[in-house]
């Protein structure tokens, strides 16, 4: 890259970072926990917030934003479960950016306790983008390969938490989700981690606990 | 994005285009196909190079370039099976450029047929850039989802081909290849798609015949 590319990426992520300063303030103030999960292309994320839904349902109320490049399917596919959901399509950029969240908050019902963030289906770009979350979340498939954390770190270096999925696929592949674990811990030390299959329940129900705690903490002013 | 940087980023795809011509001339001009493979992280890109080296061995001979953020083990992968490899790490970089081809050009030895270049694993950015290639394939695996051709056209519209790939999880998965062929063919109409299991072999034969049968084309000056 060039200086001066490098120069005008710089003045576009300080921007950034002070519309999310601004959004996880305003979502402090409200109480609402807002989680930014990233990923490659179909690691399960959606599927993971309609198993979160069914988790969540009666207790608590969560809404989504969706980004895709294009189509309104994923926020569809929310909604269907009875959850608000918006859909930012980028039109072709690659990752979502604060200013495209800061549009929506308005809209967020005062109601509400989680606040999922699905990033574009993409395990380089997001990374660099704060959205103003309180919780990063990384996924990781089985199907993608237990060798993925050192050959993409930013996104498992920026992350609190690391969610293996579709461990109902375990048996049918190499991957082994202990050398997962083990290569993105030593990317970035403390880091959480789940293994869950949205398709069989398995595991939803101790990520749903471990985000109910944040909320908790957060509303504690603990965080 | 600002005026300002959709300005730098036109400039950055003008610099690429001319430096991606004068490699394609190059490789014509040594009678090399290039074939730049993109797709999502963990589609199977090195696991099909490892497969099609087995199946071209002893009738043509192959290299490969190896585009990761991090690690050198893809290239390490593939030169256990004897192919000459080149790792380039792009240090955070989420796709090639022509201008990092070009620095490998000279290295490449004169009795390759094939070159294939094996992008970072990404399903939206690398899909910009031309790396000088005779043909452009995009992996996707039945992990992933029937859905992605309309959340990721870029990929799919500058393709020449789709190859299916791991379609031994089939049997695991809610995957529909013909709605995956279909949507992408929407997309790019005329689009070559192609399925296989690397794992099994299944439909190694006649991706290798195809990209033969580019290598003659073009040879023939037919291309």
């Amino acid at each position: 890259m060039s200086m001066k590319t490098i120069r005008v990426q710089a003045d576009l992520l300080a921007t950034n970072k002070q519309a999310a300063a601004a959004i996880r303030g305003e979502l402090r103030r409200r109480g609402i926990l807002c989680v930014n999960l990233l990923s490659s292309p179909g690691s399960g994320k959606t599927t993971l917030l309609e198993a979160l839904a069914d988790r969540l349902k009666g207790r608590f109320r969560m809404a989504v934003i969706e980004g895709d490049i294009e189509t309104e399917r994923d926020a569809e596919r929310i909604r269907k479960k009875g959850i608000p959901a918006w859909q930012i399509t980028t039109g072709g950029a690659c990752h979502l950016e604060a200013r495209m969240i800061g549009k929506i908050l308005g809209e967020i019902p005062a109601e509400i306790d989680f606040l999922f963030i699905e990033n574009v289906g993409n395990l380089v770009c997001p990374a660099s983008y704060d959205l103003g979350e309180e919780v990063r979340c990384v996924l990781l498939s089985s199907p993608e390969g237990d060798d993925k954390p050192a050959k993409y770190p930013q996104a498992f270096l920026s992350a609190d938490c690391l969610i293996l999925t579709k461990t109902d696929l375990l048996p049918h592949l190499p991957f082994d989700p202990a050398r997962a674990a083990a290569e993105a811990s030593a990317i970035k030390p403390g880091l959480k981690v789940f293994s869950v299959s949205a398709l069989l329940g398995d595991g939803i129900e101790a990520l749903a606990d471990h985000f109910v705690e944040a909320l908790e903490r957060m509303r504690s002013g603990r965080a």
